[in-house]
């Protein structure tokens, strides 16, 4: 495989995805009022996107001119790249879904299930595309640029600063706006006004709707994109340090980005598998096409590296071992989403309904009870891959691993971005008065969304874990060049001082977070609560609900709440690895991945399980909605909302930001 | 100072102990139905104490078994002793409690606020004593055996495990048994039968009162006795293994156990200023002794260690290094004291309240947020104490830091145990019908016991982080000397994996207690609610509830569910250790002590902020009783019941018994 083949087939996959593009807008967007509110939700996400994206850039000439002063123009140009495809990533992925939802909402009442199905996940599938093609055109043109020299092979490190950024924004931003929208919305209108769900009375339920597509579309895409092109670069980081032959170097730092394109090709593939078995149950088609992809990666694998190696052997080792820890990352991911599945739909969910008998309180406890102990076996997953790709490969393993996990992001994120055009579509049913039918179409959608975001978001975590991972090994080889005797003994007090530190960080961005959106969320439930007051007729149907500015709330609030934990996340290496020296620094990476990856899985778990705890008394169970049973579930689903939607996915960034962020100034320590 | 005055003072402090609990006795006991009360709370603890120790034997004598036959005699020797002095120091102590606090109550109605407070304070004293007494007489006594020879100074560790084992049962069992009466009590009393809280007509409410006691006497005093004993006995272990000559390391040895001496006085001397000034405001009276104490013992350590240095050093270090390394722990304690009081009783407690405006999920996110917060600063100080004493004085000034903060225990925990003893004099004024007047007296001791218990479980936090650090630095020095080449780098998969597995058990066990919690309190629900229904005449005061059932409930379900999180204590090392080698045990030991901490302190203050967010409200702001916003902080409380006095304080024993059992296996492994 050669080099130029890599943009190629990113360019390939972006073509797939503009021709999905193609064909869900030769359908119908509906007439009138429901084309009206496509179209508000549309330019709601836009809006945001652009304000976003504007603090983006003022943020991001920061850091630009920092890069360029600190580590030269290579990095500079890598960054911007970085960036570039990230923003554009997420602006595709957010434009198509944003269209693809109304016309789901159209094609469930016009043409029945299937129908719906295929516009939803043609939608995802187009983020889930963007997210791989762009990592690929991204990467493997600096390849082409930076790769061929070790020397300059340093520079990649920019694209992951890059990507970072916008992840930074996108995710923690996305997040704030998503939650306090949600919360606000249903406080005033379920719990006090009294009236339904996506109400189009109520002035909130447009930026709810908007918040599904900022944070659970455009942040979950550039939570993946980092992850994705985190691990190719550290894998690559590390086949440049190894003391091996130039042509054995050179194939072994074009593997990772290798293994990412048959990804992409295998998630094509995943991607048309769903859609011919879109006419049967929705949920299996959705599982063949995830479970497909992983299969036909892994035996590609095989193949490609078999083109790569050199005399049987790939970073040093025999290829054989590389490719079992291929295999050990995608079969990690797999078993991840299978845990996080067990943990948000099965028993516990239900145990958790049982505890509402007895009030929100112990849906509260039992609720944490299940999130804390869901990290345990996503961790020994985590624990076992380490030991296997270790074993086999070393450093160079883990990070192929890592790939081996993320390479089929393609599907996974396709299946992911599924759901909020799912949901959206719902919304958008239920406030232009398409009727039960439809509604029930939708629902079922929805529901299965659900699940299918939980097991992203255990995969996500999973793969920002081992990505981050990857990343510090990157970091650790980097300092260990340049620091002479550099070790990061646990006996050592700098590194501990450090493992706390990065430790306690973290809960503090977790807090600042889930502050925000109680706060932003107190401002929301004013403003609708105000409008319902002021606006003459709009509980009885007559008057218009002012839904820009709740927008313009969320918008507001996201920008303004996310600089805190951006500064942060970016600063506190620099800070502590400048000050306290390269031992702290490495400890606080530790401490950082492990309080994060605990508190992520905690918090995205909880939340999960108790907003299916809620759905599963909404069927019926245990006195049905509007008993007692179900008000305590409600109580429950929205402690978990900033636990699953804002906090617990900023700790994927955080982490990967923090690692980024220190393998770029490694050079410079010492 | 020699090593036989250890002891003795040690007996002295005891018979001090005495004396104040023979003042208690002299007081009148009340009469009629006062007394029964008295004596059922008595009962019910002595009781389920049995039944404790019971199981304890059980589970010591297969411990003891193995420590026999795989360390030898003189470890077990030091195992029965310390979990002797453990078992005895929580026996005293709440049998004194158990005295004091009906007493308390008669003294409030006959005498006023200074009176009661002398009793409260000095039932809460004898708990003090007792630890610091029976800790001093225990290690005193073994050092005089094994300590001169340092080729049986390993033998001490023994006294470690036998404490912790104490503790795990006390503080897990206590734990367990105090939250699913107080729940089950609560929910049922006061929200369903909408009785007040401590009506003698709720089943429940004499379940409630023993567990205060057996919770937040005996748990929280065999909790910091082990932090205690840990501290002491891992700075001796520090000192046995430095290259020093014999008379420089016998008094390095004996350093540790003469500032818990002296420590010991000034505690006497800060409960003889506590009584002096109990006519004065009683929260400056207790504010008083608390500080006092700890400006006389750190004056009164530079005089010792004049007398211990040889040729003015210590530990191969300057004298004035090691006294300043004392004086890091002891402002570092006061400093994480008033840490915790800023966050359970000042601005976020007053935020909290204020979410419950919106509802009990945003009371439940404002509180969580608090609780991640609330881990920043004590975790810094942490680490500046970390920092200060390694730069001055190495390992050995990290265990002295942590006897710094600990050895005025008798102090700190004569203040923490009062707190309960005056709560349960409140219940007693409340089932005994004493009057509005005796009730408000009560009340306001109880309030300031709230506050006193908070600053308590912050300092019982950050002196149990730093024992088992010094307990882990010993546990690495012990493995140096027997593994050629041993080093905890953090590159090291085997460290990493160990970190992983070490930061998910706090978790597990976190969820296990809370579940256990849950679980517990559902039965004790179903049997207050049958007995409300088959009892005839309950509900208006001519029928009598059968108490001793509900005290049985939480007995067996207290007993039942805490052997599962002690066998993943004591087990998890053993495995860890012999299955996957002494890296990752070491790996495991820092993974944890991180996670324990962090968890910890987000439990024990979000629950206290929680509490006394109700208070707020009930003391009549934001609407006051009865109003929506206290019924959403009542949600917070009972959610933070569990997180603050069952699951938090686990955190203290599983990294101690961890890091205990880890030092005592260390020759074995490699």
């Amino acid at each position: 495989m050669d080099g130029w083949m890599i943009p190629a087939l990113g360019v390939a996959g972006l073509a797939f995805a503009y021709l999905l593009y193609f064909v869900i807008t030769r359908r119908s967007e509906g007439e009138g009022e429901i084309k009206a509110i496509g179209d508000e939700i549309h330019l709601g996400a836009m809006v945001f996107m652009r304000r976003e994206y504007l603090m983006l850039l003022l943020f991001s000439s920061v850091v630009l001119v920092l890069i360029f002063f600190g580590l030269g123009t290579n990095t500079a140009i890598a960054f911007v790249v970085g960036a570039s495809c990230s923003a554009l990533a997420g602006y595709f992925g957010m434009f198509s879904a944003t269209r693809a939802n109304v016309r789901t909402a159209v094609a469930a009442r016009d043409e029945g299930a299937a129908g719906a199905l295929s516009i939803a996940f043609y939608g995802g599938s187009i983020m889930g595309l963007c997210v791989a093609s762009l990592g690929l055109i991204g990467l493997g043109a600096l390849y082409l640029m930076f790769g061929s020299n070790p020397e300059h092979a340093e520079a990649i490190h920019g694209f992951g600063v890059g990507a970072s950024s916008v992840a930074l924004f996108s995710r923690v931003g996305g997040g704030i706006f998503t939650k306090s929208a949600d919360i606000g919305a249903d406080l005033v209108g379920k719990v006090e006004a009294g009236i339904p769900e996506d109400d189009p009375r109520n002035p909130g339920v447009i930026a709810d709707n908007v918040g599904d597509n900022v944070g659970d579309v455009a942040g979950m895409g550039s939570d993946i994109f980092e992850s994705y092109c985190g691990s190719i670069i550290a894998t690559m980081a590390i086949a440049a340090t190894l003391a091996i032959g130039m042509a054995e170097k050179t194939n072994s730092m074009l593997l990772p980005l290798a293994l990412a394109a048959i990804g992409l090709i295998a998630s094509v593939l995943g991607i048309l598998i769903v859609r011919l078995r879109a006419g049967s149950a929705p949920d299996a088609a959705l599982r063949s096409g995830m479970l497909l992809a992983p299969v036909v990666f892994v035996a590609m694998a095989w193949v490609v590296m078999g083109r790569l190696a050199v005399d049987g052997r790939l970073a040093d080792n025999p290829m054989l071992d590389i490719w079992l820890s291929v295999l050990a990352g995608a079969v990690g991911g797999v078993a991840v989403g299978l845990i996080t599945d067990y943990y948000t739909s099965k028993k516990p969910v239900r145990d958790i309904a049982q505890a509402g008998e007895t009030g929100p309180a112990t849906v509260l406890i039992a609720g944490l009870a299940v999130g804390m102990q869901s990290v345990v076996l996503p961790l020994l997953v985590i624990c076992g891959i380490i030991f296997v790709s270790t074993y086999l490969a070393g450093l160079y393993g883990v990070g192929i691993a890592a790939v081996g996990m993320l390479a089929t992001v393609g599907i996974t994120m396709a299946v992911d971005a599924y759901g909020p055009v799912a949901d959206n579509a719902g919304g958008i049913a239920e406030m232009g008065g398409m009727g039960a039918e439809t509604r029930e179409i939708t629902d079922s959608l929805d529901e299965l969304g659900n699940t299918t975001a939980a097991i992203g978001k255990g995969f996500a975590i999973s793969a920002a874990a081992l990505a981050a991972l990857a990343i510090i090994a990157a970091f650790i080889q980097t300092v260990e060049k340049n620091v002479d005797g550099f070790a990061l003994e646990l006996s050592n007090p700098m590194v501990l001082i450090g493992l706390f530190i990065g430790g306690l960080l973290p809960f503090l961005i977790a807090s600042i977070t889930m502050t925000a959106v109680g706060d932003a969320a107190f401002d929301m439930i004013k403003e609708i609560r105000r409008q319902f007051k002021e606006i003459p007729g709009l509980l009885e149907g007559t008057g218009k609900p002012d839904t820009a500015r709740c927008v313009d709330i969320a918008t507001s609030a996201a920008l303004r709440r996310m600089m805190l934990p951006g500064v942060i996340a970016v600063g506190s290496p620099v800070v502590v690895g400048f000050v306290l020296g390269p031992e702290a620094l490495g400890g606080m990476l530790g401490g950082a991945l492990l309080s994060c990856v605990l508190l992520a899985l905690m918090m995205a778990n909880a939340g999960g399980a108790w907003d299916n705890a809620k759905k599963y008394v909404e069927k019926g169970n245990l006195g049905g909605k509007g008993s007692e049973v179900h008000a305590a579930t409600v109580v429950g689903d929205t402690v978990g909302d900033p636990f699953k939607d804002t906090s617990g996915p900023s700790m994927n960034i955080l982490i990967n930001v923090m690692a980024i962020v220190s393998l770029v100034i490694a050079p410079l320590l010492g």
